[in-house]
């Protein structure tokens, strides 16, 4: 008796990792969407679940955003249906790209489905199929923006009812394991399309392995990893920081008596308990409340997304919801 | 009168925010290879100092790498002392390339001669060209490697007698400064020399600025401002832990309640501490002796560079020094 491919056995193997947390009964759901990560991570999990006495079912999102997309989410429904999965479904989405970007409301679409499903069917746990290089495709793109830890960090291996059990493999395994399972993936047109930043994050990363040496995604997955166990200690110690404080307004000297790494992470809790949308909030905002400390001349109240004013007077910060403009 | 070009002007107010914190009457040095950065940085400390009461002298260093080098010193020495920097000094060092390799060894060597001559002249800063590109190129040799926060937090602006006053302006205003002052800068052909790292990094800059949008070195250099606040913070919490913990053996219990992100920290504390030399810890040795910890199944003593034997048994953790091989 032969074994399976090794790469064949590399896939399973990390999402076996993923599945023995469970409980036997317990119920889980692949996200789909026909290209190779996905079907890879589907085999795998139609393989190992059995084994576990889980129970494994699909979901495939259509995004309903290219012509023909409906046949590509049935395709892959019937590739998830033929590996054993149960139940399998093809949730269609409606996405909005006027409002913010197509590939934000793809996302915000796909993982509203994705959370309904899990909830109706009771899926313990969502499995997405991301591997190292959309990591490291990721962290590019973090870069890019001169952002702290938490956006380097990338995409956690599990976060509330996700999980990524492919982190730890190339794109280039998960193609192989389709071919050497015979599936046929499904290629997105999109990933050759220049117009989306994480297209044109992996098509410098050649260039990338030739300047500095072979291993370039690796090494900015392992990045992710470190700077995200930096980012979640550093986030513990603004929120414990945060409920010591209490309610605001708050002493300066309190204030600056919190680390700086911890600070910068402190007002952004701040305002955004204050009612500042957290995705509005950039490191600029938090520069010039932290300046109200450390560059005090007097200055005139900051203004944050909310609309609030964080305002020092008197030897205290507080922070005020402003008015809207009549 | 008109006052100077709008970039001379840029470049001396970066020293000028350098050499106001200094009291009238000390003494800095510039550290000046002739090329364009260090050219602009002596041209500006030299028009700031004398306003401040400051002693303005330079050194220029020839490492004797390449045929002509000392000429190339001796006409930066020259330029400097034109300027009216006093004292000028050439050191010439003798780097040994064979042990560990060019770039290492010729950094070794020129902070060893810029030591000496801070001590012996009394200079209170000594102060480097680097530019916001040498930054972002160091921020991109530490992904590379897949290194933590404290790697990718680059160059300090300032650290122990040295300062960067420049890291805020890219290569092109100390090139444009220079020109403006009529100073020609030497062009180093080390510089498009491929052999080094520095260089391919340097190289790779436009493809991921075509990629990922202008301002990518801008924002390498933010990301470094940022992490390197994260590892300062880090790195502190580390050295308080490993004050309260005290000699060792230490309980496996004290050892596991330390936060994750400061224990790998505070590992490479505590095997330095037992002998290990610095720049031979990796994090994989890191990350076997915190396997003792969370991956505990029996496994025997970690073998460190020093070396040293990590080992934990009946519930505490031990390093001692391994005898060496007869």
């Amino acid at each position: 008796m032969t074994g399976p491919e090794p790469v064949v056995a590399a896939v399973r193997h990390a999402v076996r990792g993923v599945l023995s947390t469970l409980d036997p009964g317990a119920r889980v759901l692949v996200a789909c969407s026909g290209g190779a990560d996905s079907l890879a991570l589907a085999d795998a999990v139609a393989f190992e679940a059995p084994k576990l006495a889980v129970q494994a079912g699909a979901v495939v999102v259509d995004h309903g955003l290219q012509p023909g997309s409906a046949d590509v989410a049935r395709r892959a429904s019937l590739q998830c249906r033929a590996l054993g999965l149960d139940p399998v479904e093809v949730a269609r989405v409606a996405v909005d790209p006027a409002r913010v970007g197509p590939e934000a409301a793809a996302r915000t679409a796909r993982y509203a489905a994705l959370d309904e499903a899990a909830e109706r069917l009771g899926a313990e746990l969502v499995l997405l199929g991301h591997t190292r290089d959309d990591q490291a495709e990721q962290v590019l793109l973090g870069l890019a923006r001169g952002s702290g830890a938490r956006s380097l960090a990338g995409m956690p291996p599990r976060r509330g009812r996700y999980a990524r059990p492919l982190l730890g493999l190339s794109r280039a395994q998960t193609a192989a394991a389709c071919a050497a399972s015979g599936l046929e993936a499904w290629e997105d047109p999109h990933n050759d399309d220049p117009a989306y930043a994480r297209v044109r994050a992996r098509s410098v990363m050649p260039a990338l392995e030739a300047a500095l040496g072979p291993g370039v995604p690796a090494a900015l997955a392992r990045t992710a990893d470190r700077l995200r166990e930096d980012a979640d200690h550093l986030d513990a110690e603004a929120a414990a920081a945060a409920e010591e404080l209490g309610e605001g307004p708050w002493d300066v000297a309190a204030l600056a008596a919190v680390p700086r790494a911890v600070r910068t992470r402190l007002w952004r809790l701040l305002v955004v308990a204050a009612g500042a949308p957290a995705g509005q909030v950039a490191f600029s905002h938090v520069e010039a409340c932290d300046a109200l400390l450390t560059h005090w001349h007097g200055q005139g109240p900051i203004s944050v997304p909310g609309p609030l004013s964080v305002r020092r007077s008197g030897g205290r910060v507080s922070i005020t919801r402003r008015p809207p403009v009549e």
